[in-house]
């Protein structure tokens, strides 16, 4: 359906970048890195959502040695993220970094950036040139004002130039992200950027705001440029647990059909129709859903207007009303029976598909 | 920025629909219509959200008689959603409704159809023809398949046949809805109906699931849409209190900078640098401001790598770090204060900035 905007290729750890690589979920420790247990346990349980890549913040020496400790430990590439300190990019590398990501605006000047970057190439590892509103040149700002929804220009040409200060030092795996916590500048900025360079494309609104603000923001920004083809891999900001980011990660790739991964659960909402405990049911569902591997798709509906009709499209659906729920599958009603045994009945059939599902693997 | 699409213009109750009315905020009460005081009680809440026009189900003839009695308490536009029984839907218009939502197909036939649209003629009652994939007549069915993503045909013609319908028997105050449980699917049908028609269009993807996966869904498919100046009117449908159905549709508009309403809380991902409670801080202050009027943009910070640089665009911020606090306005620092003095401090200053843009009104 979406024809993805040519990139270059490259890998950081195991996991592919741009090209033909799938388009990947990023995530960021809120931990300390410096505490390797809480921070590992941070990222078993963000691996656990599906993360594909995650970043942790490289505040002082201590955190750029605690890398090490930490990979060991985890499964997923790790990116070390550096504001300031060019020695903690390079520290973090020797350590075993499998990305960083720097504002090399921020580093302190050219010869700085040029020492990461060498670091970088003999270490084999991708830099990803990071902007925002906040961190644009001075001489830029002059040039084309704070970036506003219609002039994108100072971001772009920031992160461009950051980029040719990488290229200069011979190191080409960069991926680029140019951030703003403004949904029509973050649209605008990255369209004109992936007409302008053919390197990966990092996805991000920053400072998006707490759960739901942050899930719009987010949702509306990477929706219209991934259906466009832009962008190779992102991360979704909130001000919340990281593990929510890749919840939230997950149901925009599968609501464009980009990348799947678990069961879907399609729910109605309830209105005066409603004639069955369907928020019970479907906080049930949804509960179990999430420790579901196979791509099931589930349907939990409140009455008979939309029930089966919709129901049609699941491989497994319940629909109720008045005392009665019916189950149906593939469209066909498999089970009626009285609504006081629907949710055991439909749990544990759910269950026996989802072990047959995973046994036909 | 965003090109709307021309519709023609027509009122649901006081509040303009299409042409060049503002994109309003729909919701859809899931009391029991017949239970006045608790659907009264739910439509103050939504009004208080923001909610522009209220839609109930009409299941029966007392729950059509009600429909008066409700309408006495409430300041916005009725909507009756009517299934099945043409009768109801001209009860609900003698007893008051603003507008009715119909479903031409599942009325029984023309002739009750007919008299349907004769009641809402003579009450001058638009009616929005709403169709799903559930409710697809089986010609079509047969004739274009199933809707999928890239064949939205059935759709399309299923509404548009029911539209002439109505337009047959004289009547224009129309919208047309055609919701899909499929992002894609749903994105398609709007943007081909739009090409095709210029009534007024109710977007909404249906069944969408939970709060995240329908946020998701509701976001990426209105959210491209609209960007694209399609559609004039949309509710969010969520597995919830539809109080969180007109927060995420107003959260949407802002994202597009289509409508806003009320305050913008921007505030970072936490991350290892956090070195304040930001979540705490968030969190009270996300509760304050959505008692707010004001448009005043507002920034909560964890650190001082992006907040100095992105507090610049809010009309006041907070950043914290070891112990020190620091209030900006507009790009400058306004106080440094300690930490634990700073919350105190921030919202007392909200306060006084809330008070003094409503004086200035």
């Amino acid at each position: 359906m979406i024809l993805r905007k040519k990139t270059r290729k490259f890998h950081i750890g195991t996991v592919g970048i741009g090209g033909d690589s799938q388009i990947t979920v990023q995530s960021m420790t809120n931990t300390d890195t410096q505490n390797v247990d809480e921070t590992v346990d941070q990222i078993h349980r963000l691996e656990a959502a599906g993360c594909d890549i995650v970043r942790v913040a490289v505040l002082d020496a201590d955190a750029a040695t605690a890398i090490r400790a930490i990979q060991d430990r985890i499964k997923i590439p790790l990116i070390a993220d550096i504001h300031f300190d060019y020695r903690l990019a390079i520290k973090a590398m020797e350590y075993g970094a499998d990305g960083i990501r720097i504002n090399p605006g921020n580093l302190g000047g050219e010869e700085k950036t040029a020492l990461v970057v060498e670091a970088a190439k003999q270490h084999n590892v991708p830099i990803r040139v990071g902007v925002n509103s906040g961190s644009i040149e001075k001489d830029l700002l002059k040039q084309y004002g704070y970036p506003t929804p219609d002039n994108s220009s100072a971001l772009i040409e920031s992160a461009l130039r950051n980029v040719r200060l990488v290229e200069k030092y011979g190191h080409d795996k960069i991926k680029i992200s140019i951030k703003s916590a403004d949904v029509l500048t973050t649209i605008n900025s990255y369209r004109q950027l992936a007409k302008k360079t053919d390197y990966p494309l990092h996805l991000g609104v920053t400072e998006a705001g707490g759960l739901i603000a942050g899930t719009v923001k987010s949702s509306v920004a990477l929706g219209i440029l991934l259906s466009q083809g832009i962008g190779d891999t992102f991360r979704i900001s909130l001000t919340r647990d990281p593990v929510e980011e890749v919840r939230v990660g997950f149901e925009l790739l599968r609501s464009l059909k980009i990348r799947q991964r678990g069961p879907e659960l399609i729910s109605c909402p309830t209105c005066g129709r409603t004639r069955i405990d369907l928020f019970g049911l479907a906080e049930e569902v949804e509960k179990f859903v999430q420790t579901m591997e196979s791509p099931l798709k589930i349907a939990v509906m409140g009455c008979v207007v939309n029930g089966p009709g919709e129901a049609k499209q699941a491989d497994i659906g319940v629909a109720g009303g008045n005392g009665i729920g019916i189950i149906f599958k593939k469209g066909e009603i498999w089970k009626k029976v009285k609504e006081d045994e629907l949710m055991d009945i439909f749990m544990a059939e759910l269950k026996l598909m989802e072990l047959e599902s995973l046994r036909d693997k």
